[in-house]
């Protein structure tokens, strides 16, 4: 017996959440580490994930009018400068290109950061008129931020895939009702497809996007007590079609500048996911973005070898829209396998021996669960599309569970810090002075705004945790990625 | 009436290819100049054609086992220095990340112009046993080489993006068997798809890849008189193995090298599939890669505007598989509307006007040879489908009768000398010695060999056209991109 490897993991999750991931990301096979500091190998067992991702972001954006392109991945320098605020925001991690073969370059290249000032110049030759607007377009790319904190596989490195949209519209009230609908696409293949649960809001100008107007975000609660920021939406107003000169003829002949959103969703939530649902002994994953949904253990003697066989094939070939597969290496035993299938993360097991056999059955075993059950084989395609469909259910109900489980309302800073300190996201009352802000983060050391919420009607009488004055909003603060 | 951007060509093809070809990219809204030189914008007209050969590609290497992943872009220096071939070929062209922030970096990073040095460290890793083995990866992504030929759009861009299949195997014979497969899966989806004939053969030691042992692939000829090399097919035996140490232990318990190869598609086929088809009057495509193959003219009178619409309506519904779309705009002439589908190059346009309605018909307009054609609206359903197929065959056929027509065989070099200064490609005998080769380039002002053919029945006889010694294959030589 060869075990290698696919050991189990031998860290608890609730014990040590940090090396509990780092361990289920490389011996579930969903990540590595590379020689290039910060940077991963996304393995065929995360990619696939990713590719599902971007099938479910393009088939709803296409229904926007949205379509895909492919700009350059480098950003000459005097463009990236264009714009001050966004320079700001991410000169500080900007991977610079400065010689080719053996030739200096006589302006440096930036490694994208995020398109926008690669993309903004051709939008500003191709758009004249109001008829070439709205313009939508979407790029999935890959890029690089330099970040010198500590990088964690999928969470933070230095180069990660996202798509990124950029739209453009006549006016601000058509930019501003694209928000709603981006958020609600992102909410919903989160809640429905990664089972990821989250909380909606807009973050404060301090955390906002380097060059939007407003930044929408989705953000999580993580097992460890932190929140990390999900899908996000910006309204740049007319902040880079001034800088870009990005301007049209309205239908009166009059020249107007543009109005302008991005929005993306990163190779982040691979992560969120695969934190989330996992356990001590690896990956869970809701069945809806796994291929291979369910694996056959046949349980092997040598006088029912023959018949036991015959019948995993049968069930296979039955559960074949599930991607059921068969392990019937004879070298691993039983128990093996099913640690292995734990390990990876298949949703459904199916075991099948001889005595199985005779009474026309399988032991059917849910991977979130554990929960074993004895199904009469003639009613496997019945039960197994419903058990498939409980899983993703389960997931997101545990996962929404400990969200909400999480989410505290307080009034002091006093019961804030202690909540911060307790792994809590606290809903508490600010004004919008950004050394308010400043001081929050200095005196919890580290918590931050996540965002505010839309909801503000609990907001009268209450004051600002840090300076005592009028609160402005009721935000949600926590430890953050 | 608005006819800014989307003015026809104003160049003949077979005038100045060239020119003509920059027009079309730009006018067809394929693709646009961008201010990092040699680097494009693959805008939705192009990119939507690649994410086409992605899935066709997708789909069959799945059959064959390979699995996708993501490795980072950045390779550390010392690992590209590791198999002295690969660098000697790449490293003139390596675009280097020196700097992140205001950070000099320790070691310079290249942006990968192919991803060999990146993925093997990998490999070594994963690959421990007979068991691992084979390993079938695949992976989509850019690659920079910074050449200092003239970049043409899609043909030749210092990034590109291509898929590079990496697959590893026990043996060299498994290794060998890859090949052919992997040759007629591109083959058919640049035939069945594209529309685009090709040669098959092997290359020379000179031209092959730089660290491969050998190297297959399929060019075509372009219609200004100069080959191009379309998607190869690298063995690389243990050269890489060995240089990163990627070793198993076989069923004997005994340490072997595996052995590897590299397969890719470009980007650079958009292009050649543009320059191929496309005609005087903008962009022809192959039915099969545009979602829009039918574009609907009503042809408005004040007094039958109603029932026009209606029928131009109906016409849509019946035709919504095809992608059919109604240009209804009032503000542009019907001949507008031709030429601006004819321009974007949707295959099929049909024309309805009032008296079209009385005699239940339209005027059906193939897109490739300009061909009118009344068809009942009855028939519609019926005779779509044959003459989106009729023009993916006649797209093909006619490319492939410009190539047959310019390949053409000779055995001196003075005969071959003259026809290549005629734009033909020439089955020439050659021997295999490397100094023939470079003075074949010499001598025919940069002729070279573009790859030896399998069927070799001819060669009894032939002498070398440069050396005039015994020939040890014929091959396809010709000026190549």
């Amino acid at each position: 017996m060869d075990n290698k490897d696919t050991k189990g993991i031998s860290i608890k999750k609730n014990e040590n959440f940090s090396d509990w991931y780092t361990e289920l990301i490389q011996k579930s096979e969903l990540g590595d580490y590379t020689d290039v500091s910060g940077c991963i190998v996304f393995r065929p067992r995360s990619y696939a994930i990713w590719e599902k991702i971007m099938d479910l972001v393009n088939q709803r954006i296409k229904k926007l009018g949205v379509k895909n392109v492919y700009f350059p991945l480098f950003i000459p320098e005097k463009f990236l400068l264009k714009e001050s605020d966004h320079v700001k925001g991410f000169s500080p991690e900007v991977a610079w290109v400065t010689q080719a073969g053996d030739t200096k370059l006589k302006e440096r290249l930036a490694v994208r950061p995020t398109s926008e000032t690669i993309m903004y110049p051709s939008f500003s030759k191709w758009i004249r008129s109001y008829r070439d607007l709205p313009l939508k377009i979407n790029q999935w790319s890959n890029v690089v931020r330099w970040e010198f904190k500590h990088p964690v596989p999928f969470f933070r490195t230095r180069e990660f895939l996202f798509n990124e949209g950029h739209t453009v519209f006549a006016t601000k009230k058509e930019a501003e009702e694209e928000g709603p609908k981006i958020i609600a696409m992102y909410k919903e293949i989160l809640e429905d497809h990664m089972a990821i649960p989250s909380f909606f809001g807009k973050k404060t100008e301090k955390e906002k996007f380097a060059g939007a107007e407003y930044t929408l975000t989705l953000e999580t609660y993580l097992p460890n007590g932190r929140a990390i920021q999900g899908p996000d939406f910006h309204h740049d107003g007319q902040i880079f079609s001034k800088a870009f000169d990005i301007k049209f003829l309205d239908e009166n002949g009059k020249e107007q500048y543009v109005y302008q959103n991005t929005w993306a969703i990163s190779t982040r939530m691979l992560g969120i996911m695969f934190a989330l649902h996992s356990d001590d002994k690896g990956l869970v994953l809701p069945p809806k973005l796994v291929d291979e949904k369910i694996g056959i253990v046949p349980i092997i003697f040598e006088d029912s070898k023959k018949k036991v066989l015959a019948q995993a094939q049968e069930i296979k070939k039955m559960l074949n829209n599930y991607g059921a597969f068969i392990d019937d290496r004879e070298d691993y035993s039983p128990g093996w396998k099913f640690s292995e299938m734990e390990l990876k993360g298949i949703p459904i097991r199916i075991e099948i021996g001889p005595k199985d056999l005779t009474k026309k059955q399988v032991i059917v075993v849910k991977r979130n669960t554990s929960q074993k059950k004895e199904v009469k084989i003639s009613q496997l395609k019945k039960v197994i599309p419903q058990l498939l469909d409980e899983i993703q259910k389960e997931l997101y109900k545990s996962a929404e569970k400990l969200m909400k489980d999480n989410i505290v309302s307080a009034n002091s800073f006093k019961d804030v810090l202690k909540l911060i300190n307790n792994n809590k996201i606290v809903l508490a009352p600010l004004c919008s002075n950004i050394e308010c802000e400043d001081n929050l983060k200095d005196k919890t050391g580290g918590a931050k705004v996540l965002n505010i919420p839309p909801e503000q009607s609990n907001l009268k009488g209450k004051k600002c945790i840090i300076c005592n004055k009028d609160a402005n909003y009721i935000a949600y603060i926590g430890k953050s990625y």
